[in-house]
């Protein structure tokens, strides 16, 4: 995939905090953002409505989105469940004709739509369905505990707190560095800005821990540090299972706990009071704690997410956030990650020289 | 499927430990049960094999098998990873000519078989893949802690240790109470015996919390206590993610503890060394910590299953596993499982006082 150009359709949902895989898209490939197709921004810049992004345009309609020439158009919003509305398909139908392919990580598989099947047939585009798991995952079997390099999985207070940017932040860095370090995505989002990975909320439940070991073996080759996306939260009332089987089948030696900052309750529930986000350190005790029964972690910094705070309040948070569980704590965004590229570079010469005493 | 007369599938694995699925239908459903066929076996009864199940034959070959005249076969065993051996299909194909139908919990679906497909469609005959999960499932969203009935979830130290066996051993007695006591299955073999359920280790993982939620939705309804069937175990590598979720989904009241008390490692796995199963104690300590992230639940009491002990050391291992946490512990079908019931019976009751004055 690298080199095409994308068209993104995020409409109705265009946002800072409604539009993830989107942003997350424009934020590590800009150059190869072609424009948005969302309504409600139409007419608008990225820049306008993320804060980021620069001058590439919103558009109203596929034809106007059409007209930049993308090769692709890329699905940038994950509805809650995943399934594609209804209305796309006129506008799916109408970017096939003109050539481009289709990259979605719904859990509805565009694929799978009879009428943008043919067409894509016939048109001879492909549609890239990324939560669509291999076939043939193992079951976990404790394989991941052994590989050689650091194994560091970020857990969060939520879904869609920063877990994966946090670590696209701290890549670069630590690669600087002369660690060869590795991301593993096992998200749609995240497999669309690598290139490869797992989408592990898609696979069958009984295969969740299976396809993170996968990822972790396949990710290790060559790499001294692999940094493994998390996904959910193991307190998340939906998604916990993922969380938790990502956890143990991973193997990781060492946490980052991911928040937003001014969340205060699980996110993606309308009830809001039904369940308020404990605080930071019962967060570290419980992954620390249901991790153990399988491979022994400790979490090794927290990565904050600030965007919706002015800049003193951000800085107030991370010092809060620091105090409070004792760990270095960042936006890795908004802020010099490299409290967290030095937390990763100690914790792994502390794995090192233990493992070479043991 | 009541009144259906099976012929049981088990070749190379029909024994106390290795067929679960076979085991638990021949138990519950003993009427039914024409036949086993088992190469390994072949000659014996089931009795002989099992230590219960009567003088039911284990039969060589499937032309034996049919001359029982079952209505349909019966895949009474899990291989792991769930798929179906390859050698079964001739015998699949034979047992169709003759106008079985068949039912099957494997994660290969025997419908998507094109041979086996192709020839039940021809004699008309049907095929039940119990773990093929049903369309549009929701994300969880809370509902389950909301029922009117006392929800109780068993969870266990391992894999198959007897976790819809202490349910259904419980079942009956306390609708002998006059508590109206639904059973929920949420794996294949509770589902063939009782006609109902979702197997959740084959849903998306995304949807594992959503099934469990509307299970107990569903299995609320003129109920007073609803047992959930539970899966895996929260420190199990391979299948946690199944357990958190059915956790977090079901939103239970109070947590049956079940564990195997000759069993010393997490059993599926080769390594034996690697995952050593920690005491009863902190198992207590796991479940009810990460439960009570989204609901507050406590342990009521305690399931062993002592197939493999002399009497003298199944009582000392219930004595010595009640000490230990403090729970009435009792293996439920080797032994008169009223202190179990009477353990519901005495949660339910201060469940529905502190509801009243609330």
């Amino acid at each position: 995939m690298h080199g095409t150009r994308y068209l993104i359709l995020a409409d109705g949902e265009f946002g800072p905090l409604t539009s993830k895989t989107a942003n997350s898209v424009i934020r590590y490939l800009p150059d190869r953002i072609v424009g948005v197709l969302d309504r409600v921004h139409a007419g608008r810049t990225i820049q306008d409505v993320l804060g980021f992004g620069g001058s590439t345009p919103v558009v109203a309609t596929m034809r106007e989105g059409l007209a930049f020439k993308p090769d692709a158009i890329l699905i940038g919003i994950a509805p809650m469940g995943g399934r594609m509305p209804e209305e796309w398909r006129a506008w799916l139908l109408e970017a096939i004709d003109a050539g481009c392919s289709l990259w979605s990580g719904l859990h509805t598989f565009l694929a799978d739509d009879p009428a943008l099947a043919a067409r894509a047939r016939e048109r001879g585009v492909a549609i890239h369905d990324l939560r669509r798991a291999p076939a043939d995952l193992p079951v976990s079997s404790g394989k991941a505990k052994e590989v050689e390099p650091f194994v560091i999985l970020t857990v969060g207070t939520d879904c869609n707190v920063g877990k994966m940017t946090a670590q696209l932040q701290i890549t670069r860095l630590l690669n600087e560095r002369g660690l060869r370090t590795r991301f593993v995505a096992t998200g749609q989002t995240g497999i669309m800005i690598e290139g490869w990975g797992i989408a592990v909320d898609a696979v069958v439940a009984d295969f969740i821990g299976g396809a993170a070991e996968w990822l972790v073996l396949e990710g290790s080759k060559g790499a001294d540090i692999v940094l493994v996306e998390g996904q959910g939260s193991l307190n998340h009332p939906g998604y916990s299972g993922v969380t938790c089987g990502l956890l143990h089948g991973s193997c990781p030696d060492a946490l980052i706990l991911c928040h937003q900052a001014t969340r205060e309750f699980i996110g993606d529930y309308r009830k809001a009071s039904w369940l308020k986000i404990p605080p930071l350190s019962e967060y570290v005790r419980l992954y620390e704690t249901v991790a153990g029964f399988v491979h022994p972690t400790r979490t090794i910094g927290v990565a904050l997410n600030t965007f919706d705070m002015t800049e003193p309040a951000a800085r107030a948070a991370c010092e809060a956030a620091s105090k409070e569980t004792g760990l270095p704590a960042v936006d890795p965004v908004r802020f010099d990650p490299t409290p967290l590229v030095d937390a990763v570079v100690t914790a792994r010469n502390a794995y090192l020289a233990s493992r070479a005493l043991s």
